[in-house]
């Protein structure tokens, strides 16, 4: 079994995602189910993500997934979210030269569409469906999916939740008072109509955006209070001008910024805040890095584009995140096309930086970072403050009263935590269960808890066990869940 | 100012709801933008059910928003989910022929095509728009939105969370390891092609729901555990056999159950928590109706159905949520279409208890309870827990170091609470800002600070004051906004 194979059937198995759905009607690519465990985790990573951005002093905001026609033109997605497309003439399957020309080892980069089709002719490059021969056009299919409001208004499902938190720019600065920088997130959907979705949820049609937006004056970019805080902060930089030779490299954000690898604080700043997020979600700092984007591999609003990439084992780096100074594109163009004012101050034109994560690219990278096979058990080693269940409670037999006790401590500990309770099986398969689920701590409950009111708890990662009172429990496991007490100090040795 | 002028321009200012978005292009009916205040409200509303659902048991999960037309026909919204429309012959704008003819004093409920056109032209009603005559026919318009996956596959925005919920029936029945009832629960966008979107969010074409799912055998509805905990709750129930005559009645599920009102146990526990997630979120006792469905006014799936009403100043009875009994229909409906065979323990069907609330019809309805107008000042007087700003701090003036004492007051409590920080007028203008957010405590830091270290804590509903050291500041916050100590306890009296 390959390992994509492995790690996919891992995940559906244990309830994290399921697809691609409609599954009983066979599926269609790039949907997904997130099951009770996928879900629990995903919550637990947005609200990371809402708890780092609400402290750093942005406000959190809900747009519509579905705008007018207008909006896109305005956006630039309407006519330039486009990926280029060649049909069969026989199965009438549609393909992407690109990937087609890539898999022929050729370089799409660049290419017209006449060099294209010249290649593919070229090269006898045939459907790989039904070995047909492409049609001799390359059209342009865009990316966006198209629906109606109301009779006939056209309109389309958002490709990023970005434009639509610009739209109430005036009401934000009413909001604000007039105050900037103004900062601005949103947590939410959106809907890429790919030609070949991958990948799991890597690659979805559609995805879970967080999308935190800065909006200031072109001085405030170098002139943002909030930047001492982080100036000092080394984050492994790899600047377009190094890629070719170099690594990425730890340095200060004050040092990126003195060899011009960055143009202003405020840039530096969310770089900063990112990479600070992605340490709280548990992500190891020795697979993270920050790739600069070439000047002419970025998109066109963007005059500063850096990827911020997890090493995983099976997907090598992923982008999870990325951020993007859109200078005074997105404002401009819809002051335009809309004939509103979007100003500061009656004149100044706000500039936009954007830190764009995707959950579910982040929740996938987790999981394959976290998941070791090891000889006698499959161990998902996620922090604890992220994991799905905290805490499962078992009673070490199903008689003598053991199961009321665990079930009291059960309905004692669950307002305050995740919890499970398990009485199906040996204490060790009940282990092993939990260690695949990602549950930091098990909580057994034997004889001896009838004498002297104590329960064992077990450590997934390390295996050992330590003996605790029940009234302490609570406290205790909250701790070692915070990660403020070590586990072999939680309680007194046992085995 | 009408009433609803009045409430839509409180929330558009004070950045709760803004629309119909995209605002600078005209807007467009039923699309509306939580703003940085409605955005903090809706996620406590939400995180509220989450935390009732899951201690009842219920697990969360996320299914595609977006599923192919075979899940739709199956489900019946393919053929079932339309408006009559009609259309204008002079402008082509259209209306709904059973909304004009209820605002020309007719019963629309009932009548055929053929005799609503009868109405329309008997009655001389012409386009409300232009005048114009209407076309001599009406039409069915699809409440769906419609789009496409890849090139050419025929799909559809989700009008209702329920379906997608019900798709991977045999995945929960593994995670569940083959033990029912299982309970699901799933929070997010629908959307309806509403022809007259109307009162706000109230009825708006993109709207979150918050579904709850119990899959279980037909024996076990009379067979419910739960119940137990539930059965001499009382609550306030209007049968249909008493609509014509009676007013609700307080009852217990128990009671209600005995008089047929209610037919089983777990449709009595599903009412019971929504009553109680209902009280828990801050809406008075007598403000709550259970009224339920006359059978012809069921859905198709429905074997029962009630709708949980909120009594708000401005939109009169407000449904916000929905409790139906689903049956077998849709796991059947499922099971033909897709030829699998979707039972449990290998022939028993499964039958659906659904809870439905809508989180913007619950978060307008509390705003409009809450919302006062007094002779000094406008008061949010939403409850604390669910506030979207707990505590907003302001120093007396804006010299001798009170700003910076606030300053770091400010800094202590953002990690534990959301809260504000003010220094921009005279205190009297602070409050009644706050008062107008629904802000519940306001802390003041005065000349005396600096001698004893302690500051005021204003009460917005009661606008009482008392003395409090700034150590115990956090502490005494928490239980004030939990609702577990009473303000004039909190600390030493005030004026």
């Amino acid at each position: 079994m390959s390992e994509e194979v492995e790690l996919q059937s891992f995940i559906l198995k244990n309830g994290f995602i399921w697809g691609p759905e409609p599954e009983i009607y066979g599926g269609t690519s790039g949907f997904y189910t997130y099951g009770p465990l996928g879900k629990l985790l995903k919550n637990n990573i947005e609200n990371e993500l809402r708890k780092q951005l609400i402290l750093n002093k942005f406000y959190e905001v809900e747009c519509p997934t579905i705008l007018p026609r207008i909006v896109w033109e305005a956006s630039g997605h309407y006519k330039g979210f486009n990926d280029l497309v060649i049909k069969c003439s026989k199965c009438k399957k549609v393909f992407r030269p690109d990937k087609l020309i890539e898999e022929n080892k050729g370089k799409p980069e660049g290419m017209s569409k006449k060099e294209m089709l010249e290649f593919i002719q070229k090269h006898h490059i045939v459907c790989p469906s039904c070995k047909g021969r492409f049609q001799q056009k390359i059209e342009e299919a865009t990316l966006m999916m198209k629906t109606r409001i109301g009779i006939d208004e056209e309109a389309y499902c958002r490709p990023e939740t970005a434009t639509t938190t610009y739209l109430p720019f005036q009401r934000y600065y009413d909001f604000f008072r007039k105050k900037t920088p103004m900062r601005v997130f949103q947590i939410g959907k959106a809907y890429r109509n790919e030609i070949s979705p991958r990948q799991n949820v890597l690659r979805g049609r559609e995805f879970t955006q967080a999308e935190a937006q800065v909006f200031l004056t072109q001085e405030e970019k170098n002139n943002y209070k909030e930047y001492e805080e982080v100036k000092d902060l080394k984050i492994p930089l790899w600047p377009y001008k190094e890629q070719k030779k170099g690594k990425p490299k730890k340095m200060s954000l004050k040092n990126a910024l003195t060899k011009k690898y960055l143009q202003n604080k405020a840039y530096a700043w969310c770089l900063g805040i990112t990479y600070t997020s992605l340490i709280n979600l548990g992500i190891p700092e020795n697979k993270i890095r920050f790739r600069q984007h070439y000047p002419k591999e970025r998109a066109h609003y963007a005059l500063d584009a850096w990827d911020v990439e997890v090493l995983t084992p099976t997907y090598g780096w992923v982008e999870v995140c990325g951020v993007h100074d859109r200078g005074d594109y997105d404002l401009t163009q819809h002051s335009i096309k809309s004939g509103k004012k979007l100003v500061f101050e009656g004149k100044k034109k706000p500039h936009v930086l954007e830190i764009a994560y995707g959950s579910d690219r982040i929740l996938l990278s987790l999981i394959n970072i976290f998941l070791e096979k090891e000889k006698e058990r499959i161990v998902l080693r996620l922090p604890s403050h992220i994991s799905p269940i905290k805490v499962s409670i078992m009673p070490l037999v199903r008689k003598d009263g053991l199961p009321q006790i665990a079930k009291k401590i059960y309905a004692d500990l669950r307002e305050e935590f995740i919890i499970n309770y398990d009485e199906t099986g040996s204490v060790g398969r009940m282990y092993r269960r939990m260690d695949e689920k990602g549950t930091p701590y098990c909580i057994t409950i034997d004889y001896d808890t009838k004498k002297d009111n104590s329960v064992t708890i077990r450590e997934r990662d390390s295996m050992k066990q330590v003996r605790i009172k029940i009234k302490d429990l609570k406290e205790t496991l909250k701790k070692l869940i915070k990660q403020e007490i070590e586990f072999e100090k939680a309680g007194k040795k046992f085995n």
